[in-house]
């Protein structure tokens, strides 16, 4: 059995899509259970129009948001009674949590993780996206746009962390190193990503695979693609922005035609490249999986974002989408 | 009648594909003339092979190519007989020549244009990409790699430069200048984007609409996307890596299902979204209109970009795909 913590506030949609995804996470897992942090009233009443089994499914009353208005920093201290503190402090303490999810301030979030579960190596935390690949399995895209403005030895960080990763939670046993740049030749990039070549080039224990254009970004050539934080940030919501602006060209061509097949197509290319409803980010530098919902979120992506840490306990191969081929 | 100039050296694929290229351009505009630069004999064997209105095609003999092993700016003074150079030199001259298409060295188009195609106004040179915006019509987008480790003044300058080309070739009266960032909240950004922002803010005659995220870089928010370079190439070849992927998806699945309609949509989503064979980045900051092809390109790729420069001449709206809704 994997237990995980669930942050219910903070989040855009309210608490009640959180409860809702979190049931539908437990539903469709027989091997998992939920902790549910937030206002156990609120809870209470949305879990009574649900089923589920009761056994894996525990509340604990934590009333308090971090807002968007808070101080990320300050919250943490000030609001103990807030949601995601102490459903933090308590994978921090509790040996039976594997990991926790938060659909609320990304700050609070980073902030809360490094105090109450902190790393054994400190690093500079980061925030990693595991996309599917064009040739199959997946790439660890780091740094998704927590860290603007990186230093080289920044990059380097990212590197390591998202080998550790993939090695620890997805079965890579010498991850490919790929840094994202604007053409392959060692001489292509800007200053930084000149600089972080160099460095990683140098990095006995990496496996660097060299620099990766951003055609090519998730096509498979690397396991981790590092990227400043800015850059990282283009792929992932470009990517995300194009394949949803296709699936709809899709659509609107599938209900036109109102061939069925069309729209199993639809379903397929929504269980590959709908980001958003699959993802979620995996906060790196932290001493146990945490993992970041769009404030966005509806209980579909909790469920998926909930079965990121079930699959990483697991060391499970992810499955992205029905395949067709 | 509009009258384009070819470059058939440099490129990948050797004269051939280009001559094919501007016979097929040729064929398909009745209103189109172009001249040839590079090898007489070479273009002569080839277009001996191929049928065409004689009257529309002239071939001025310029056997040199530069290569990727030249220095760009040398070339340009060092290689005369250059097609490139040739080509750049008659487009400084002849008015009859509307503008250039060249799928050879970058480094010597910008350099040669810049010396024989100035600009009234002196700005550094970028290079700008019109993509198909989701809400219709286009964004053009710059800059798309010529451009790395800009400083904010330059990209005030993309801003003008792709204003004005809006304005002046794409019936965009007043264009939307967009500024692409990880958020769209003005505090959001690396410290580039931040001071560029603020800049572009107190430009009072440029209409800016504020930061644009990657998931909308081709919404159609703004007419005009403003990016240093290696963000920018970060967009478009995204964009296009996950572009192709997932039409290939779509073909695999039209074969396997043997479903006709399939088919359609694909050529449908290979018109709106085949940026490589679309596009063609525009040479901004210099005196006429000059278009760079990519070095891969073939036949068709090449059509089409001589078919923006026919686009530009005539003001006309362009129609990416055939639209299936």
């Amino acid at each position: 059995m994997i237990k995980i913590a669930i942050d219910t506030l903070g989040n855009d949609k309210g608490p009640e899509v959180i409860v809702e995804g979190a049931v539908m996470a437990l539903n469709a897992n027989d091997d998992l259970a939920v902790v549910l942090y937030g206002d156990s009233a609120v809870i209470g009443a949305k879990l009574a129009e649900l089923t589920y089994d009761k056994q894996r499914l525990e509340v604990v009353h934590a009333p308090d948001a971090v807002t968007n208005y808070d101080n990320p920093m300050q919250a943490i201290f000030q609001k103990p009674e807030a949601s995601i503190v102490k459903g933090l402090q308590e994978l921090g303490k509790r040996e039976d949590l594997f990991g926790l999810v938060s659909a609320g301030s990304t700050g609070a979030l980073i902030a809360g993780a490094l105090r109450y579960v902190p790393a054994k190596q400190l690093r500079r935390p980061a925030l990693a996206a595991i996309l599917p690949a064009a040739k199959g399995g997946y790439t660890c895209l780091v740094d998704t746009g927590a860290n603007i403005d990186c230093t080289a030895s920044q990059l380097v960080d990212f590197a390591h962390m998202g080998a550790d990763l993939m090695k620890q939670y997805y079965n890579v046993e010498n991850p490919r190193i790929g840094l994202l740049s604007n053409g392959t030749e060692e001489t292509k990039g800007n200053k930084l990503v000149k600089e972080t070549h160099q460095l990683l080039k140098a990095e006995a224990d990496l496996n660097f695979v060299g620099n990766i254009e951003g055609t090519n970004a998730l096509s498979g050539d690397c396991d981790v693609l590092v990227a400043e934080g800015f850059a990282g940030n283009q792929v992932l919501k470009n990517s995300e922005g194009i394949a949803r602006r296709i699936i709809t060209d899709v659509v609107v061509y599938g209900k036109k035609t109102g061939n069925p097949e069309i729209m199993k197509l639809v379903q397929y290319l929504l269980g590959v490249y709908d980001f958003n409803a699959l993802g979620g980010a995996i906060l790196l530098g932290v001493g146990k999986p945490v993992v970041k919902a769009r404030g966005s979120a509806n209980a579909d992506s909790i469920k998926n974002t909930s079965e990121i840490l079930l699959n990483m306990a697991q060391n499970r191969d992810i499955f992205f989408g029905k395949d067709i081929r």
